[in-house]
This record gives structure tokens, C-alpha cells and sequence, in this order.
């Protein structure tokens, strides 16, 4: 595998930078990889062989890198922005991975006016655990991986025409789009399964109701229904904070919707959901 | 395989008769199977080995069974239960495989005062999908099957026990339980889940909000979330009208919990959901 990128800095080396150690070392990356993040993770990642060297620290990880991936939560890597812009060389290629995307634009706008570049993603590969543990080199196979550049001219520059190649050497498949469009679209597609997921858990965990009753009878839907309620709060607070304004007319609209099918339980009303339903099925599928 | 059964009746050759009839041709059941359906449907289980003959019409394929199977919607089952119990030979045990029992039970105890026997069922196996074609050997592997008694006597009934049996060699794990603990808990585990699911799919199908956003940006986490919205409604009508009281308040509890996640967005109102999620997930994997 071909890249201009002789050395990466992996700032954070959980399941979203672990695994994009482990997919370039699979895929025979002959670069070296630095991790940042704490010792035990540091050394759990080089263990698993994600990462070739620890960081001692931030700045000397990032200094020698020419490629700089930000895989932490949202809040997280809004607050490293002005370091890693002091520190990263002015031929680096800077990027995230990050949840939301308005608030990291906005704050990398102020941050990265000049060199190094800047490119905002965000690989729509998530798990419901996070950590080194449940990295893997599959990860973002067959997934989308969102760009939403600072300016749509970034797209020609050659440091993100090779981070490109880089992220269709792991199997994802880049998508451009810009960051409003992105928070929008993930309340709906994302963030609103989430905190619904979490709810759904929540309700049958709550004593009075499920406490007496055979959990045994929960099978594949409710499997599949309350998975995500197992991801990591951690990782959701920045999401709910920084889409909030998307989210809450998404929880709106979705507690209108089962108001309705309160109102509607066996009447025509519930036939014209699951219609709407089917129908989104299909596109969705259309879409994939 | 051997079994006191040595015809079987099912009626209803769509995904669930369907997949009774290949799992039992599967594990070598040599009795004779007879389908009872719309011919179309006969015509494409006898193709796929479902079936082993087409009975003319319901009495006749009833008569000669010693196990008759009601793989039907909920109503269409109770609608069933006065035929089939006319037309079923005294010595024979009839059972039904429907997603709520206590309406079928409630029936079934006026019908089948004296024998044959009714034994009421519920293979917690479904998919997404429904019909002949979406049928299969495994679709009742690793998943449990509910028994919900007329009377605990019946569980010592030699055609019980003999049922027991086939449902063990199918690869479904038995359970006993009453009718109404089962529609309490069926309420929270698969319906409210469902409702969720084609309400989720509904508000993302909305015009207004969706229509001009990538669809392309919905990854796992609402594939999974929406998986169910493509459930047909002919079955989920029936559950939803006979299971009715047990589900407005699990939707109450689920939109209260919504409101205070709106409410909460960004507090640590929120963690403890997450947190309650996990804790549920943990014990949720502890009974399977």
C-alpha cells in the first residue's frame, strides 16, 4: 500500500483510533503509527499491534506525524484543536473523528485559518462498546466515511486526495457532505435510534413494570432493539449536547408519532405507519 | 427422530407453519405433513418440502391429524378454534403459535372444554418477514418457545409432553409461563419494541425533516433500529388490538421517558439512563 503519509499520530487509540491502526497495519502500511492516549491504553494498542510507538506526550506525538487522526468524543476533541495546531507541522494533514461536526468546524475555522489542514470526518462505523478491545482492522469496511471540509477546496489538496485513498484502503467509502447537513441528518439516522434504544432499555428496566416479569421472553427484537443502549454515556453526552437543537425536535417528532399509535392501537391509523415504514425500508436499501 | 405424532396438520403454511414443516423434515420426521393455506401458498411449501400434501380444504386435512399446528394472525386463529376443535379427532392435540395468548386462551377454554386437547403456543422466532418464501429449518433454533396452559394439568399430558419434544428437536428451548404474564411481558420485550421501530422509520420517512438529507448517512445502529418496520401489518394489527391494555402504558412509560431525555439532553439526567440501559442489557444476557 502506497501513501504519502510516512507517519501518524493516533491521538486517542480506542475502538475508533485502534481500529485505524489495526486496518492500516492489515492492509500493509510500512509507516510508522504513534498513539497518544493513556499508558494502559497505549500499551494494550501496541500489545494488540495497532500502534508501533507510544507517545510520551501530546506535542512530541503529534510533532513528528504527518498525518493526525483525532479519535476521541466531540468535546474532547475540540479542546486538543489548539494544541495539536501548535504542535503539528505545517505540512501535516490534521482529522477527526468525531460524532457531530458543527461545533468541531466551527471551532477549527478559528483554530486552523493557516497551515496545517484541517479535515473534518467522521466514519460512520461506530460499536455499541468503545475502547481498544473492541477495535478491529474490519471496522470501517463497507461503511461511509463523512468529510465535511472547512472549504470545499480542501478536496483538491493532495494531503486529503491521499487521506481519501487511506480511507478506501480500510474499506469505507468517502462521503462529502457539509457539517450542518451532518448533525441534521445523524439526529435522525443516529442520535435519535440512540437515545430511543436507551429509553426502550430504560423502560423495561424500570422497577414496577419488567421486575416480576420472564426476561427470557425477550428475543431477537428486543435484542436488536436495545443493543445500542449499551454504548458508552461518555461518548452520547457530546453528541446530545452539541445536536441538541436537531435532537430535540427529532424526540419530538417521534413522541408525537407514538401518541398517535396510543390513539391508534387497531385502528387504520396504525396500518398507514407501518406502510410509512415499509417504504423507508425500501429507500434506505436503495440508498446502501 | 420418533414421536407418538405420526400426521401433522398445519394450518397456515406461511413463515411460521413453513418453518415447523422444513425443521421437521429436516430432522427426519417421516409422518406425513398436510398444509391447509390458499393454494398458491400450498403449491410453493409442497415445492419447498414444507409440506408433504395440500389438503382440499380445513376439515379434511384437520380430521385425519393427530397434531394440528394454527400458525395464523391472533383473530384468524380464535376464528379457528370452533372448526378445528368439530373437526379434530378426540385423541389429537391442537396448538397455535400466536404472538399474544390471552385472547386464544380465553377462546380456547369455552372450545375446548372436553377433548382434544389445546395446548396454547408461542415460538418467540418471528422475522421481519413474513410467508412461505421468508420459512426455514432454523428458524426455531436457539429460541425459546412458550407454553401458556389451559391448565397446568395438560403440562402432563402424554401429547404434551410428546409436543415438548418436537418443539426440543426443532432446537427451541420450552417455557411455561401464563397467558398473562405473557402478553405483560410480550407487551415491553417485542410490541413496544416493534411500535418503536415503525415509529422511528415513520419519523425519518416524514416529509419535511428526511427528504433533504442522505439517507446514505444511516449506518448500523438504524438498520438495526428500523429492521422491524418492514413487520407486516396483517400480524401486528392482531397484536396490537388484543394486547392493547398492556401496551398504552408501555407506551406512556416510553414517552414520559423521551420527555425527560429531552428535557435532560445534556445533563447527567441522562447518564443514569445510560446507565439503567447497560444494567438491563447485562441482565437481559444473563437469561440467555
Amino acid at each position: 500500500m502506497q501513501t504519502r503519509f510516512h507517519r501518524i499520530c493516533l491521538v486517542g487509540a480506542g475502538l475508533i483510533g485502534g481500529s485505524w491502526g489495526l486496518a492500516l497495519k492489515r492492509r500493509g502500511y510500512t509507516g510508522s503509527i504513534v498513539g497518544c492516549d493513556r499508558p494502559e491504553v497505549l500499551d494494550r494498542a501496541l500489545e494488540l499491534g495497532a500502534i508501533d510507538e507510544c507517545a510520551p506526550n501530546l506535542p512530541s506525538g503529534v510533532r513528528s506525524a504527518d498525518l493526525v487522526i483525532l479519535a476521541a468524543p466531540v468535546n474532547a476533541i475540540i479542546e486538543l484543536l489548539t494544541q495539536v495546531r501548535a504542535e503539528a507541522e505545517p505540512g501535516a494533514l490534521v482529522t477527526d473523528t468525531g460524532s457531530t461536526k458543527r461545533a468541531i468546524v466551527a471551532r477549527a475555522r478559528e483554530v486552523f485559518a493557516s497551515a496545517p489542514l484541517f479535515l473534518a470526518g467522521h466514519p460512520l462505523a461506530g460499536r455499541e462498546r468503545s475502547g481498544i478491545e473492541h477495535a478491529g482492522a474490519a471496522l470501517f469496511e463497507g461503511s461511509r466515511y463523512v468529510f465535511t471540509p472547512l472549504t470545499s477546496s480542501h478536496l483538491e489538496d493532495e494531503r486529503v486526495l491521499a487521506f481519501t485513498s487511506l480511507v478506501k484502503h480500510v474499506g469505507a467509502e468517502p462521503f462529502v457532505t457539509d457539517a450542518d447537513t451532518h448533525d441534521r441528518a445523524l439526529a435522525l439516522l443516529s442520535h435519535l435510534p440512540q437515545l430511543c434504544a436507551t429509553a426502550l432499555a430504560g423502560v423495561a428496566a424500570d422497577e414496577g413494570r419488567l421486575h416480576d416479569l420472564p426476561l427470557e421472553l425477550a428475543a431477537a427484537g428486543f435484542r436488536d432493539m436495545t443493543r445500542l443502549a449499551e454504548s458508552p454515556y461518555g461518548v452520547w453526552r457530546d453528541v446530545c449536547t452539541t445536536n441538541a437543537d436537531n435532537l430535540r425536535p427529532a424526540l419530538e417528532d417521534l413522541i408525537r408519532k407514538l401518541e398517535e399509535m396510543k390513539t391508534n392501537l387497531g385502528s387504520a391509523g396504525l396500518e398507514s405507519d407501518f406502510e410509512k415504514g415499509r417504504r423507508l425500508r425500501e429507500r434506505w436499501k436503495d440508498s446502501h
